[in-house]
């Protein structure tokens, strides 16, 4: 057997056997290993010709690679982790490079980082986001931990990325959790644009009465706009897809309850660690929760009432379906925008607490292909942060604030007539709440401060000096 | 000196101060002690006639206490309990009783209760509500940590706690952090409402174009119905307070930007690490984020666009200013009682994860006085939950969903007017949305669990049969 391998694949579910598939085809020697024995004779008969080494013993499989050697683990995230941390950690050696690619909360990722650096192991915290196909075809990658080794993985990595005009969506993110950091953020963001885009599919569903097939057609043409994105687009092949059990369409035959796996709601917890306000995609984690309990919600829709439905029709009035059509475009557009700005904003203020040095063009850049997220939306995203480093807020630049000015109006009249009709839009009223938040120049905070002040004696401000005042408010009047 | 003090106040701040004169009223005598001697001193003085043991050490303070001794801590929380504990612990013994009266996280209590436990010391998470005067005249309290311990302190907290028909406003919470715990859910719904009457203030203020007179007005008229609260009451009364500095009413001259400290931020942590949907307290908590930085709005109000002034009058057509307040206080009377089935909610999720067995009725009962979110509706609370424990969320009380099927249309009237008005209301519209998807048969979460098995394969349930089913979905249509 060769020692000669270029990179290790441990872990052979879908995502490492994709992967590893992915490296070999741009050229890469590679050695794979798996805890259970199956995978890697499948890997090994479907891997004919190729030059793979299918290890079924961690000896096998890290004496066969090069050093320093290179290994990119592809197993559950927790346990899964630490116990092949555990295999491999005996046969490694001081500048080895083992890169976690899984989704891993940062913390935990830090903590190994430290423990392994004690052997001399260089550990690395990777985010890989597009799913099987990314995995197999060119994935977004987020990588995070000491760039010298990031520098020595980069070869491999550049390869195996998806390649966008722009260059391959790969780049150091930074040391310690950053890459995980990044790919944990940009879950919440797919967070927010799923829910966004199945709350336009409600109102259009539901207050303009779209078919599926009208549905469909609604969708493919915004995927040809300025909401082109893989998630619109999967959306309008989604509306086509026949049920293969029953009659008509597949989607009207899923059970309504979303479930979700940890990263959106450890964005969450960060948002409120941070101080940072990211309402659009709390809402999104929220209104999967809320959905989950299915039988819970059949009790409690015969006890709650609702508007009439002729409502939805009254309120419709003047409005017709290729109007509803388009606002509800706009609706989605420019929330689609105020989450985005809410996650580059938390990127940010976590870069400054845990000082990452993280580069937002860049990684609006690696966003660009690949992963789930993919949009169009994403090169200006780029060219903003590019164009002002300091850009206080993503709304802030004035080609996406002109966006904004120009879809408004939609975006008031979804919320409104969602509100009217019974429909529920967490995500989307929340985002017109961010937005006319940020541009107020007076909001009712002073209440609230003098609220504190009455029943705390916290203190306020004024608008007219400094200082910090406090007033006897139940002594005056 | 004697050494028969039925209990000790350590820490004279604006808190500990008013709590050992209200103690001291109630015919107990107590040893205070504070780590600068100023206050002490202060203290003796101002309390000559009374019996009381002025400690400016730690020896004398815990010598003067009768056995088992009991401290209240009223120290600020973090480093200010660490260094009040470090200094009493050699003092005490076994079976001693230490209270933490402040803020606390929950999980810190737990932490210094198992440290002190080793001692014998018996460790108490206590949280007060009401602010100086409730200190002074009657807080509502909630304690947890060891049952007996309870038992011990409980003769003195019934006695200077609020005295409600009910009975006094303290209970015996649970074990470990249960006590601060539910004084963090309390400030989280406090948070939630002092946000929706923002909120309201605003849209009346904006919208509606109501004087503070005609504000004050109005709130005093909603504290005489089903909205009669602490917070109502001292908002009509904010609303009349003239400005000691110069023209017209003060809350005109009070900054916008409102301040938190952390309890608001641990409730939207903890309820994401329970996966428990609190969207009205959260959008609260966003909302004073949002608002701190004045500065940065004045910048971003120039550049984002708002809707024509004139629109606001324009959806406010046929729509009169008794009809908008009217609809104002609904929306207000309906999302707080979405903001309060959330706390109920999380309290119950947390204490079915932790075992604290919390008692909801007792926790609403003890409410119903002497803290900050006293109200009348508390008492429709503690009755739906003792008439049905099993309640799954509080909406589903036949009489509370009575109220709200009775201001839905109000409450959706404000959501949308403020939409189109470009007023943004986080809180209510949260709030609403929370009762629309809460009761809605079907939601968009199909396509939601559609994409997920599309771009990760993770598999749907089907609305027609049991299973996990996965297609594959870009080879079909």
């Amino acid at each position: 057997m060769t020692t000669e391998m270029d990179i290790g694949v441990a872990g052979l579910g879908v995502m490492g056997r994709n992967l590893a598939l992915n490296i070999s085809d741009k050229g890469f020697s590679l050695a794979v290993y798996n805890r259970h024995s199956d995978p890697v004779k499948a890997f090994a008969a479907h891997a004919q010709g190729r030059e793979v080494a299918a290890c079924t013993t961690v000896e096998e499989f890290t004496r066969s690679l090069k050093r320093p050697r290179k290994i990119l683990m592809l197993v559950k995230a927790g346990i899964g982790v630490e116990n092949t941390i555990a295999a491999l950690k005996p046969h490694l050696q001081e500048g080895d490079i083992l890169v976690d690619a899984g989704n891993e909360h940062f913390a935990v990722t830090e903590r190994r980082e430290r423990e392994l650096s004690a052997a001399g192991i260089r550990y690395f915290g990777m985010g890989v986001s597009g799913g099987e196909l990314g995995a197999r075809n060119g994935p977004s990658m987020m990588p995070g931990g000491e760039r010298a080794a990031y520098e020595a993985l980069a070869p491999i990595l550049t390869k195996i990325a998806a390649q966008h005009a722009d260059g391959p969506c790969v780049a150091y993110m930074g040391p310690g959790g950053a890459g995980h950091y990044v790919k944990m953020i940009h879950n919440g963001i797919e967070y927010g644009d799923m829910q966004l885009i199945a709350e336009a599919y409600d109102v259009l569903k539901t207050i303009g009465g779209l078919s599926n097939d009208e549905l469909a057609e609604a969708f493919s043409a915004w995927n040809e706009g300025e909401l082109e994105s893989y998630l619109v687009q999967i959306t309008a092949h989604i509306f086509t897809v026949r049920d293969p059990e029953g009659q008509g369409q597949l989607l009207d035959a899923i059970l309504d309850a979303s479930s979700m796996k940890g990263t959106g709601t450890w964005t969450v917890e960060d948002a409120a660690s941070l101080n940072a306000a990211i309402p659009t995609i709390a809402s999104a984690v929220d209104a999967r929760v809320l959905s989950s309990d299915k039988a819970g919600r059949l009790r409690i829709a015969k006890i709650l009432a609702g508007p009439d439905p002729k409502d939805a029709g009254r309120v419709l009035a003047g409005f017709d379906r290729k109007a509803l059509i388009d606002a509800v475009r706009d609706a989605l557009y420019a929330s689609k925008l105020c989450s985005y700005a809410q996650g580059m904003n938390l990127l940010r203020l976590a870069s400054r607490e845990r000082k990452w040095n993280l580069d937002l063009p860049e990684i609006a850049r690696i966003w660009q292909d690949g992963c789930i997220i993919r949009a169009r939306l994403l090169s200006r995203i780029k060219a903003a942060f590019a164009g002002d480093p300091e850009l206080p807020n993503l709304l802030l630049d004035p080609s996406l604030a002109k966006d904004l000015a120009g879809r408004q109006t939609g975006w008031r009249k979804v919320v409104a007539l969602a509100a009217e009709a019974g429909i529920p839009t967490l995500a989307t009223s929340a985002s017109l709440s961010y937005y006319d938040t940020l541009r107020r120049e007076r909001l009712p905070a002073n209440l609230v401060q003098a609220q504190r002040d009455f029943f705390g004696a916290h203190t306020y401000k004024r608008l007219d000096r400094e200082g910090d005042f406090h007033t006897d408010w139940s002594a005056t009047s």
